[in-house]
């Protein structure tokens, strides 16, 4: 960015020190923490409040400048890279909790709040925001809406979208629009929170929203479950509905392979079982009753389970402590596997019963395709939701390897789309999957995308090049 | 519809029993049931397969012609009334189950199936589609889908919208988008089929729906209790979430004046109480678990509330017919009141806490603008949504009455509006409300309608004229 007459207005606009240039302060707005993609714009604005925010965006919306809004950096699809001549439009400074009305069950965040920090919030009002994932000590609430985030309570309750009540937005002209609505009920015409929600920057600025907030579940039951194969996995969640209904809360499916990474490579991981078996599920119940017998209710299930030969063994966490590791063991997957190597990855979904045909059908044709590529497909079982990832072969070339996940991906995709799955289900498109959803998608979806693009953002100018093109 | 050309062409289309001319045949579908609005088109249109809704829609699209979707015709706003010259499109041939995968939690329904054979089916599969409201027997899918339907569940499962995993839709050119996805988590672009729900045909038809489905609640427990005000009926909302949580799925709030009309009026109705109260809440508490001790619970929250003095008196059903009454007689209201004379109606929603203090606003406008006015104000405590109705004073000229509906409204919307309210929290917008719409929402929420509408139809041939001026 070498145009100083622009400089000189963001810093008339929101100050010397929200306008980043020097290399050093750049960096962490540039790199992408997977390593994927590198940014080349050589401006950052911080602006700290909405109106900063929209004095920015009708700035660069007179000059035609590309705008590329940026939460906590930790998305996975390339979202928030941005290319010289553009400027990362960073929301960190955006990080006031402007309401929490307990009564009413809901919170109103600007978005730079992060994660973390809106759980805390409606802990200490003895509330829940359920949305919780793995970056959720630096993700930013305006990221999560951008990428209608999801995670592991979205069995329960829903993914990113169905927390959200209202929306502040600044549009891609720099006007505000004020749908900060905290109504559980409004249908006065299009619901136009929803075409933000998960557009991922491109059709605007979310600068604040009112999110619902929901009574804390008081109690809670979890078991690691060893199970023959996945098939034996989606037979445990099925009699776990039947059993015990909305209670089932949380179903993580892991293979014993990421076990073992996790164990090898991360503190404090713990095999609670005596032997080694295949598959395993993390069942959890929840309730907010506060003397729910979810610990019988799991035993009971579990035994039924035994009986038909879908569990081969199992342990319930006889404390919250021991809860929590197995949560930390299901947590340290993915750290688990970047001490293995490269590692070629999807975030796919298909329909909940398909996932064993998926794992089966998707495990022969990569192992096809690189004999000795370690397949570690883990997930959110409960909502088909499967992070079929592959570890290089041991002692194999890295780069040899990382080489081929192209292919790869292409490989896996097909079986997903014959399966009526997604290839994003929860990461987004960004750049990494802009081309391959317009090749994959029918033709009429992606001119009704592009056809939204053009009636928000008819100059193009917010979060260039990502979802669709232009 | 002199045209007879096109009607040979729509003949020729979907055949001679599936385009309705006569004056009988087009009765049911010409009037709307509340009296407010009658249609003058000439011809229905019965396609019977989504292809042949396409087929029509795309001959329309060529000539220019209005198409007017409609479902049930139970709309409360003249989305479904039809000028001459434009043509109803009706779902009602469109009734096919086309799958009920149960191990997936998912139906797939066309556009004309009826509500509550939606409801039938999942509970003959062990599942829930929470999904209620007073039309169920006669309203259809597609009506639900496109005016985001409400009722009395909305509380635990959300709004319609929040019940969609995929949709199929007959695009304005005559194109089908076929998004019949059964994915709990996708999120490979913008998110199409929320742009269509709610907006009531104007953007296309919908055809057909990937709908969820849920556990089926086995524990249900209901109490008829008497508060002294609305502050109260909060204040006991409130208690009951701090003490049975996620198990509160039911809060409804009515006066005694509706309690006495519906006595009055409609077969079966008890009062459970022996003495009249001001104020009543129905509130019920459920759960999936087959053993919840839900009537405990309920007596443990209403001693509270007593001792708090929350409440006055109150009765627990101590059966499952005893606790059907108490839905007959919150559902009786709205027929008790067509007997009381002309009702001046409105459908508007607050924050929750703020319920008590819009009652009183607008109970007070309204009497000073109408003595003797009879206010009856009732509906779904737990989102905040009040059906606030008044019916004419008692022995007063209707007509003279009616015609003062537009300023009542006026009055009780600009006290809606004062308090961040909807003014149309569960009905829509449809003709009824389209203007006020306009003039209440921000000019740049009209404007971004307006873009979308024209992005999606530019021809302008769905349904036009409902919720937003082209």
């Amino acid at each position: 960015m070498n145009d100083a007459a622009l400089i000189d207005q963001l810093i008339a606009l929101i100050g010397p020190q929200a306008v980043l240039r020097d290399a050093a302060d750049l960096e962490p707005y540039l790199q992408e923490w997977r390593g994927n993609y590198r940014g080349t714009a050589g401006v950052v604005v911080r602006p700290g409040s909405t109106a900063e925010v929209a004095a920015v965006v009708k700035l660069c919306a007179g000059r035609g400048i590309g705008i590329v809004p940026q939460g906590g950096n930790t998305g996975m699809v390339g979202g928030a890279v941005a290319e010289a001549g553009q400027i990362i439009l960073a929301t960190d400074r955006l990080t006031a909790i402007r309401e929490l009305d307990a009564e009413g069950d809901h919170i109103t965040v600007e978005a730079g709040v992060v994660l973390a920090q809106v759980q805390a919030a409606a802990e200490a009002a003895d509330r829940l925001f359920p949305l919780s994932l793995g970056a959720e000590g630096s993700c930013r609430i305006g990221g999560n809406l951008s990428t209608n985030a999801g995670g592991t309570a979205v069995l329960r309750y829903g993914s990113m979208r169905n927390l959200v009540l209202g929306l502040e937005v600044v549009l891609p002209d720099g006007r505000v629009w004020d749908g900060l609505r905290a109504l559980r009920k409004d249908n006065t015409g299009y619901d136009l929170k929803q075409i933000f929600i998960g557009a991922e920057g491109t059709l605007g600025v979310i600068t604040a929203a009112v999110l619902k907030l929901f009574p804390r579940p008081r109690s809670v039951a979890a078991a690691l479950v060893a199970v023959p194969d996945p098939a034996a996995a989606v037979a445990l969640f099925g009699r776990a509905r039947a059993e015990a209904g909305g209670a089932v809360t949380g179903v993580e499916l892991m293979p014993r392979l990421a076990i073992d990474f996790a164990l090898r490579h991360v503190p404090g991981v713990i095999d609670p079982l005596a032997e080694p078996h295949p598959w395993y599920v993390l069942l959890e119940l929840s309730s907010t009753a506060a003397d729910a017998p979810l610990a019988q209710q799991l035993e009971s299930i579990l035994a039924h389970a035994l009986e038909a030969g879908l569990v081969d063994d199992a342990v319930i966490a006889a404390s919250e402590a021991q809860r929590r590791t197995f949560w930390h063991l299901r947590e340290a997957i993915v750290e688990g596997q970047r001490h293995e190597g490269g590692s070629i990855k999807h975030d796919i979904a298909v329909p909940v019963a398909r996932v064993p045909a998926f794992l089966e059908r998707a495990t022969a044709a990569v192992e096809a395709a690189i004999p000795g590529a370690r397949v570690v497909p883990f997930g959110h079982l409960g909502d088909g939701n499967i992070h079929f990832n592959l570890n290089q072969p041991e002692g194999a070339d890295r780069a040899a390897f990382m080489g081929r996940g192209a292919e790869i991906n292409h490989r896996v995709h097909d079986i997903v789309a014959a399966m009526g799955g997604s290839i994003s289900a929860e990461h987004g498109v960004g750049l990494l999957k802009r081309d391959e959803v317009a090749e994959r998608k029918p033709a009429i979806e992606i001119e009704l995308m592009r056809r939204i693009k053009q009636a928000i953002d008819p100059a193009g100018i917010m979060n260039p090049g990502k979802v669709v093109r232009a």
